[in-house]
């Protein structure tokens, strides 16, 4: 039967449902994946938009990260405003004059991202803004070139007077039980031809940067860097695909259970607080972290029904692991902190929060 | 292939993705459903969880409904503060100091609901606080009583000087194929036999209070008020279970065409702008309103990918249909509201956005 728990009667962190973060089981996250760059040689660019915490990114950047990775304009913003001198916005990016007009105020400090062949997306950009990289496709289908291509474009955008840094790929078809090894080989592969093809289009790639969780215990010291972004948190996704123990979520969101009956309860962590993310070899919607047999089996947006083999009472808090961590932090306006002991040391807005452009 | 959708130079909404309500369409669904409502001699309590923005609420009041319905507190004190007087908190709550603390402040127009046997959950409210009414389960199978109980309830609540209103009911199961009017013959049943019971236990109901949006066009004239939320916007969901027409959509999300390759192109609407539902029936994880053959055919948090028989051009803005509007607009700050001719008419906060407690 899962725990009880409760924050006390800390004003801050009155009321369910609410996002928790374990500051231990976070930081030893942070060190341990800094440890493993440092191992095999590469650098950490912790994708942000997991978390869209400064408070969290100093703590990463402290471990050793060389910088941020971030999705959008308006993430970059905040994380600049916060003191990142190096982001890359890892995302396809179409600029027009708007995105010009933010990017001006941050060229310094960007390096931005060319996800497919044309140079349209790129038209209005000024040559010598700021440092590009080409995104290459590394089995996940999504979005990057072909890797045999990134020279061609490297040498386009090279003539027009761009600075071509590199190249980078998301592995994400590591998203399946027991891919994580595989797609990153994939990427190794993606990035290396990459990387031939640049240096036979006369533009000498200066960075392979990779990156997911699930991949990231299998990174190849060939790479440059990598980009993980859920390893500082975890969830469920990544505890079903052995990318982590549950003693190593750092998140949780607690919610009261508001209603009992049959072999089910009802608490009140729906898709409005734990997003609505299931993915193909999830088992539920949600786990409980204190019950491994326990599982979210419906969600709506304020009502998720957990079945457990010993049902926890009517009114008590339990702790939801969300399936998708990401999905969860960007529908909460603030992380409340807490140390071993179940105190809160801290509550951190999540200022970059539906910053979506 | 999709039409091109720009906004002009409005520089309050430059940059995609954006949530974009057209108002004539929206406003006829609100006239509509008035109509309706009017015709079966029902009153509306509209569930503003789909729009969380006052102005909308206020043209449903205009348009003749009783009050709202909300899912939390929170949602209540945002509504009452901007002047809505007759709230219907719809949810289970478990109500300890911390909450009864924030209804002192709302008692006067706020009914609480109780949705289990158990009296636990109000064992803190104080007899006569506010009025309640009682959930009961008419086949969805997530929160509420056997209809049959409800009388036993009602009878305990009101010997502790609880203030009993009436029942309710959610038709959840009207989310299925051609469930819509099954679903509300369940509702109907369900609700007149709660009726019944709490009239043999001396509790006379004085409403009966039903709704969803796939169920309106069904509404027995039996029940007393309804409290559908979608039907304001309307969705891919809704386009497919068939309570709507796609011209009857009024919120899409404006989104670019950021990669465009092989048979497919990634517009830059993610999971954390449309939210990540995908019922059971869904075809997509969202549709193209402008195409009716495009298919959101995978969703990650900045990336839609899109299949359609002629694909939109590279840097084109498409409007997206969400699978559930709910999701999308708790995902956004405002909702940026166009006339017919697309001219942005104005900019609302979604006021209540990420008011889950």
């Amino acid at each position: 039967m899962a725990a009880v728990h409760s924050l006390g009667d800390d004003s801050r962190v009155n009321g369910t449902p609410r996002l928790v973060v374990d500051l231990d089981v976070m930081q030893a996250n942070i060190d341990r994946a800094a440890a493993l760059a440092t191992e095999r040689g590469i650098r950490l660019r912790p994708h942000v938009k997991t978390h869209k915490t400064p408070e969290i990114a100093r703590r990463q950047l402290a471990a050793g990260a060389v910088g941020i990775t971030v999705a959008t304009i308006g993430e970059a913003e905040v994380f600049a405003a916060a003191g990142c001198n190096d982001i890359l916005i890892g995302y396809p990016l179409w600029i027009d004059d708007s995105a010009l007009h933010r990017l001006r105020t941050l060229a310094q400090r960007v390096t931005l991202a060319i996800g497919c062949d044309s140079l349209d997306s790129v038209a209005a950009l000024p040559p010598g803004f700021t440092e590009l990289v080409i995104e290459v496709d590394s089995g996940h289908h999504r979005s990057g070139l072909l890797p045999e291509r990134a020279g061609v474009l490297a040498q386009r955008l090279t003539e027009r007077g761009h600075r071509v840094r590199g190249a980078f790929t998301f592995p994400g078809h590591s998203y399946a039980p027991g891919a994580g090894g595989s797609a990153a080989a994939d990427e190794t592969a993606a990035l290396l031809t990459a990387a031939d093809s640049m240096a036979s289009h006369g533009v000498p790639a200066r960075v392979l940067s990779g990156g997911s969780t699930p991949s990231l215990g299998h990174v190849d010291a060939r790479l440059d860097e990598y980009r993980p972004g859920v390893y500082v948190f975890n969830d469920a996704q990544q505890w079903e695909l052995g990318s982590c123990a549950p003693e190593q979520i750092a998140l949780t969101c607690h919610a009261r259970v508001v209603s009992r009956h049959g072999d089910r309860v009802v608490v009140d962590s729906g898709s409005k607080v734990l997003g609505a993310d299931r993915a193909s070899y999830a088992t539920g919607y949600g786990r409980l972290l204190d019950d491994p047999d326990a599982r979210v089996v419906a969600l709506s947006e304020h009502h998720a029904v957990v079945t457990a083999p010993v049902l926890p009472i009517l009114g008590s808090i339990v702790r939801v692991v969300p399936n998708h961590v990401c999905s969860a932090v960007n529908l909460a306006d603030e992380l409340c902190v807490v140390d071993a002991a179940a105190r809160v040391v801290d509550v951190w807005p999540v200022a970059a929060r539906g910053r979506n452009q």
